[in-house]
């Protein structure tokens, strides 16, 4: 029962072989789909779950431009150390668990059934047998880890602030809930199995028992955005293809313009190559808008909900032209989200990464439900709040209601093996 | 855009086609899983997401003894109607939508983009695209829709509830909240894709809009129970596996005992063929349980945490011998989940169905995190009550709360094309 395990490199081949498999599959179980109007028979959404390890280190962390995984659980922190030592300790502990567990390993070094009997297992065991399952865990530090409301300097971080790394405006029609918005620290974990997720953050918590404790945390079902050229379209909630015109790691040159932080940004000395995270948890108000009519949907949203065509268009991908009119109208309304949030009239573009959750019932008889919104930008001005003041007379927003939002700066990737999460900031 | 769609003759084959080819990634996918401790390097749980759609007709209700899906979205009802004829109308409507469903189809015959523009959709849209992915709807009716409280007939229904229905009785160290128990109503619904699950409860909600209204709603990630001899098991919140000694269905002659009413039971005008659905949301405390050593986990459950094995055995499947000792002591402690959950021990067994959860945080810096225990038996008395009666002084007690409890009666299988959820009941 406490047999040596498989050795690193034996495990990747493993990992390798099976991952052709999946693939394989992925294109077999690509012809499954119902089949409505017009929405074509294939649909790579059919088999999201793959299998392989997506590699941890690199000059960006994982998790941002990666394909996105089919699954989250974001957690976010308070920090409840004074102790910068313990602190920094904790993110070296963290970082080590991190490059195991996306390995597909345990978190430590003697598994959850490897060890003494008489010791405290340094995994918690739940993902015994999964593969890595495309786990990726992707850090951030919140402002208040550098000075809290009041000012003070917890952990002599002040200075190394960067101005863009602020609490985000309020915006019309928030409805924010302060116990479950902001945070010191946070780690967002995706995968293509819901098990793996929820195993990492499990073990990050436990290993972070006694310097950080839960602020607050999110489970995702399914993702909204595709973040790669490579998938298909998926659909939120209110039924709509989203992500459609997201930025796709593909395209190297938006991405370097709108979402890496650069060499001449603030707080590049720590930050550069890095990013900024805005969560939003949006409700959606699915009574009303499920009793609302087709047409008022798509002009909602700017859309087809068959196809996802921007109105007036044919496909998916057909540009969305604004110049097209039906009759003496815009095709495309000016108040719809596409005709908003399109970087034509917002002037940006942000990277989104969002998730649709159901967390149980409100109280009231309705489900809560709403997407999990995550974006990542080289500075959260220029990117979510210059979109999301852009929105402010959104047809959407009558459907929708913002309950938590949260800001973190998500550090470069880790590289060498003596590297760790945070440590051109904190040394 | 509003193309017809593919007959549904067509949409089978291609559901066929892409089954084997998942079935096949399974096979393959099975070589993966991160290897420790004597766990093998095969796991059928490592790609557990398939494609088909199950036959939602027949003597039973799919989603009892069907093998267990990897996902769950659960709703409890209170009926808001008076009126008897409108409450049977609903389940009329919703077993037609639900046949569609079940096969991969919009829940209504116009779908989600197909109907005319500036009519309300008959389908949210969310699963376009999607495959079946096994999606499974299981009806219930609870105590409270035969009488209320106070002895109320609401609608007429009183002289039918047999008496095996009833309030369970209270259980030392219930911590249940009223809010999130009971219902006159329930639908569970199982499937490999949880955007499936949810979307068919969201669908069926909407149809239900002024008869019913959500009391209660629980997502479950990830099984954690096998129903077949087919299926690997899967590991629980406590990194153990869990439902090794479940009831499974290849085992007809145990299912016909503890799982199905008879013919001679109470009710079995209605409900013969049918079985009692009792569920239990079960918190379970993470951090004590994290902070506890491995054999002190493995002596609370009675099986090794690697292979699963019961205390004295070597592999999983291997019978519990109660006599065996360690030492001077049973290797299986008498106080173990295992000992006394056991059918040798509880004279009785259930079928399992439950699946893990985790519900944000509860206020405390804690996940709030747990198993939705379902268990399927022929008598709540002699199934789950004698079962739960017998675990007073079960060592994993220290470790988890039961927070919800309900209990509701499953009517047999839909069988003719005019048949419907409950017709014998109501007519």
């Amino acid at each position: 029962m406490r047999a040596a395990g498989v050795s690193r490199r034996r495990f990747f081949s493993l990992a390798g072989a099976g991952t052709a498999g999946v693939l394989a599959a992925g294109a077999a179980g690509g012809a499954v789909g119902r089949v409505t109007a017009g929405e074509p028979a294939t649909s790579a959404a059919a088999v999201p779950f793959a299998t392989e390890a997506v590699p941890f280190t690199g000059g960006h962390q994982a998790g941002i431009v990666t394909p996105a995984q089919d699954r989250l659980h974001f957690v976010a922190f308070d920090v409840t150390t004074g102790d910068r030592a313990e602190l920094a300790g904790m993110l070296q502990t963290w970082t080590a668990a991190a490059r195991r567990m996306t390995a597909g390993q345990d978190a430590g070094d003697t598994g959850a059934v490897d060890g003494d009997p008489d010791a405290v297992p340094d995994d918690t065991g739940e993902a015994l047998g999964l593969p890595p399952s495309r786990l990726t865990l992707t850090v951030g530090f919140g402002p208040t880890l550098f000075t809290t409301a009041d000012g003070t300097d917890r952990f002599g971080l002040a200075g190394r602030r960067p101005a863009p790394l602020a609490e985000l405006p309020a915006f019309p029609g928030d409805a924010l809930d302060p116990a479950t918005s902001g945070g010191d620290l946070c780690v967002q974990a995706c995968a293509d199995d819901p098990q793996v997720a929820v195993h990492a953050i499990r073990n990050l918590v436990r290993l972070g028992a006694g310097v950080v404790r839960i602020r607050w945390s999110q489970l995702g079902f399914g993702r909204t955005s595709s973040t790669s050229g490579a998938q298909a379209t998926p659909r939120n909630l209110f039924g709509f293809k989203d992500g459609t015109a997201n930025l796709k790691s593909e395209n190297s040159a938006a991405i370097e313009r709108f979402v890496w932080v650069g060499a001449d940004d603030p707080g590049a000395d720590w930050l550069a190559g890095g990013s900024y995270l805005v969560t939003r948890r949006i409700r959606m108000m699915l009574e009303p808008w499920d009793a609302s009519t087709l047409a008022e949907q798509e002009a909602t949203i700017g859309r087809t909900k068959g196809t996802g065509a921007p109105l007036g268009q044919r496909a998916e991908f057909d540009p969305a032209d604004f110049s097209v009119r039906t009759g003496r109208r815009p095709a495309i309304p000016e108040t719809s989200h596409l005709f908003l949030a399109h970087p034509t009239n917002s002037g940006t573009a942000i990277l989104r990464r969002g998730y649709s959750f159901v967390d149980g019932t409100d109280g009231a008889g309705r489900l809560d439900a709403g997407l999990f919104f995550i974006a990542y930008q080289r500075d959260p001005e220029t990117g979510f709040t210059q979109v999301q003041r852009n929105l402010r007379l959104d047809a959407m927003n009558e459907y929708i209601r913002h309950t938590s939002s949260a800001v973190f700066a998500c550090p470069p990737g880790v590289t060498g093996p003596g590297d760790w999460w945070g440590r051109a900031l904190f040394s």
